[in-house]
């Protein structure tokens, strides 16, 4: 958007202004009517970013407790001190203290290390090198929530380096290895990303957005048995799709030189290292077995946490200058306490009676699912983040599917699955994009073709074998 | 303490383990018992220090959580989720977000400058100096929750320079000058500190650990209202008090001189100065008629720092940078977490109970009352932080209070206030006190002298005035 700050201030303020100039449609407390117009002019924030994400969510629940405590009878529906309800939220501190874990890997250099080590084990062509990618983004996928941290601070510079290593220059030859390399970054983490709960933060709060519209719940072990069936096929077609896209001109690849070079600039093994890898483990275990163990999944984080800090493998100052965990525990509390006030405010149950009066989809809920699922993927690419679609459109999904009569738990997970492949199809659909594609060894064209593949092949997945075996597993009982 | 880390940790961590070695106490459900170690665990480690409060408030909560997940019928008194409802408390964000409006003073140079024009209008012998700082002090002060960087960054540089200006040095003059204006400094400080709810940090955090215990709330300007005669009073005697213990050898002083080169130095007054005073003065109003206006003191501060953002003033940046305010959200919000599942769980109940049997002072609870305001005082000196003095003493000083039928409004009142002056003695009662002896102008005599004569005679003060003053003010349902 090339808005200037002044315009992109001026359309925000508007939005609640003119909402609130018309008088509540019947049925709704004007409390929710209100409070409706911030979470618009909230969305529309997130997306023209005239600041960034925290300081729109702040003010966000700054105007929404002023006007709680002052619309006449709003109390007896919402309290004031419920706007900042999200910062109590277990999503919100999942995510905030997973966050050590992503930059744990960057600080200590084992990302690094792994990466070297799958290259020297499998990656004498260039297509093994996409599968290298792809299951090192995996391997790590489950303690990263910050995507960015993962493919942008681990996966793309050691890739970046390996193309740079076998002579294809972002000007020169850029077909030679490194627009393959580099699509296939992409488009591999927007698949790890919904793989597990815990592989990108907008997951839990696409989640916890749609938990009180459905009610339905995924825990974390859930979660990853109803994503791998379909996502893993899907990480598997990737490095050929984009090999197809995009084919490299270099075949072969000495990466005996290049692992060797690399895991001598990182010297040997430290015991940050070793305990992070320990660590890692015990994060793993702990989500696989949280019902078991009985700690939940964001205890399990904050566990893993205090003992990165405990151990030495990050300091308190570290985790104080990573800026995108504060932020991320300030914007996420902020939309999952603006969309609770939303809710206790009556707005999703009064937009469901208008919605089931218009929508009918009697007796093709599976049709409507499938349309709905569509139309995410569709929207999606609208969206440079998947926090502001998830923020934007996940509630409006969960509320429509509910009132045509979707499967509450396959649209769930379809709904899940589809904000992460969703974003495939643009350079700028997430974090990573951007990086990938700033190393200039790519065009529009060939990324767009690949994204649209990527994301419409994976909906076509997730419409056949996926919702096959999220049935069979709802009718087994397994979720 | 000279103990080593490893010492440190090796006591912080037998304590909960010798606690749960001994079964719990009869009335006491074992949750209860088990989280009373580790709420020990955590006062002693907020004590000896191995790791910042953060970390050591983060490792209580993840180890609480982990606890009421596997105690047998925890959940029916406490659940695990409500480790983390400190984070959601307006108290917590009512300081972490005040915190802007520290920084803010700092940042702009606001507060310089005012200072410098004090010094002209009524700097011209060194006593004056002393009421220089004392009014600087108190107006800067309800907006300043950091007194650290109220008295550290903002007052102490200047005093400090303006000393060494007058031609006094730590080294071969301490006296001409510096020993006197560094000692009032403090003194000063630890007064202006409980004269606002938002003065100091821990104020929030005592009156939300006391009001569950004594059931007795008082809101922003209610507080002020409270402090105001017993405070000001004191705050009249102090720099006489300090002029007394340390008297300067120099008398006069070329303040015209001294605020013309800083106002200089300073240059035009900015756009961001004026916009922060209207905010500084908004945001009284807010605290000051948050009844009439329906928004919480909370609400109001969240909206001045979003103003301070959006106006330019400080920068989201700024915020993400400033460690204090992010230290205290995940500390304050821990031990009030932490508070909370310990009352919630039955604790302060029992404890209640036990201590009703032993302790009897039937019809005497006047006494009670003054003798429970002697001890705080008395073991204030033990703490180097007022935050760690109020999550070890209050809740216990509270419970004692209730059990032996102390009137509960003048309790609350005396130990808010008592957290704060109670600190006067000693050269690390609090943040601004190693910054201000620091400069190396007083020795630990005179110095402890004055504190001594600050601490004890506001206790007299207080106790006399004061419980008069507030008993007026409840009979008049004034609070």
């Amino acid at each position: 958007m090339s808005l200037s700050k002044f315009h992109k201030l001026a359309i925000i303020v508007a939005i609640p202004i003119i909402i609130a100039l018309f008088s509540p449609p019947t049925g709704l407390h004007p409390v929710a009517w209100y409070l409706f117009g911030i979470y618009l002019a909230t969305i529309v924030g997130l997306i023209l970013k005239p600041y960034g994400e925290p300081v729109i969510l702040l003010t966000a629940v700054a105007i929404s407790g002023a006007i709680i405590g002052n619309v006449e009878g709003a109390t007896a529906l919402v309290k004031v001190g419920n706007t900042l309800d999200g910062y109590k939220s277990s999503t919100t501190w999942l995510i905030f203290t997973a966050f050590t874990l992503s930059s744990a890997f960057v600080i200590t250099g084992l990302g690094k290390r792994i990466a070297y080590h799958m290259i020297r084990a499998m990656g004498h062509t260039t297509l093994r090198l996409g599968y290298v990618t792809m299951f090192l983004d995996l391997l790590l996928s489950p303690a990263t929530p910050s995507n960015t941290a993962r493919s942008g601070g681990i996966i793309f510079p050691i890739i970046n380096s390996v193309a740079v290593a076998l002579g294809s220059d972002p000007e020169t030859s850029p077909k030679k290895a490194g627009r393959y390399l580099m699509m296939n970054v992409y488009m591999v983490v927007k698949t790890t990303s919904y793989i597990f709960l815990t592989a990108m933060a907008p997951n839990a709060l696409a989640l916890s957005l749609m938990a009180p519209i459905l009610g339905f719940e995924l825990n974390w072990i859930n979660w990853f048995i109803a994503a791998s069936v379909p996502g893993l096929l899907c990480l598997i077609l990737i490095p050929l799709v984009c090999y197809f896209v995009s084919p490299p001109e270099m075949k072969k690849v000495n990466n005996e030189e290049i692992a060797r070079k690399g895991l001598e600039q990182l010297g040997p093994i430290s015991f940050k290292e070793k305990a992070l890898a320990i660590l890692f483990i015990i994060a793993l275990f702990g989500w696989i077995f949280s019902g078991a163990l009985h700690i939940n999944a964001t205890i399990v984080s904050l566990i893993i946490m205090v003992a990165c800090i405990i151990l030495n493998i990050v300091s308190w100052d570290d985790i104080l200058k990573g800026k995108a965990g504060w932020n991320t525990l300030i914007w996420y509390g902020g939309i999952i306490g603006m969309s609770g006030v939303l809710d206790k405010a009556g707005f999703f149950k009064w937009l469901a009676d208008v919605l089931g009066n218009v929508l009918s989809f009697e007796g093709h809920a599976n049709i409507a699912l499938i349309v709905l699922l569509l139309v995410s993927v569709s929207v999606r690419y609208l969206f440079a983040s998947g926090g502001a679609y998830v923020a934007a459109m996940v509630p409006v999904f969960a509320t429509v599917g509910k009132v045509v009569g979707a499967p509450a738990e396959l649209l769930t997970i379809g709904l899940l699955f589809s904000n992460a492949y969703g974003g495939s199809v643009t350079h700028y659909g997430g974090g990573p994009g951007p990086i990938a594609f700033g190393a200039g060894y790519n065009d529009i064209k060939s990324w767009w073709t690949a994204g649209a593949i990527v994301a419409f092949g994976s909906l076509l997945i997730h419409c056949t074998i996926g919702l096959s075996w999220w049935n069979f597993l709802i009718n087994l009982n397994i979720i």
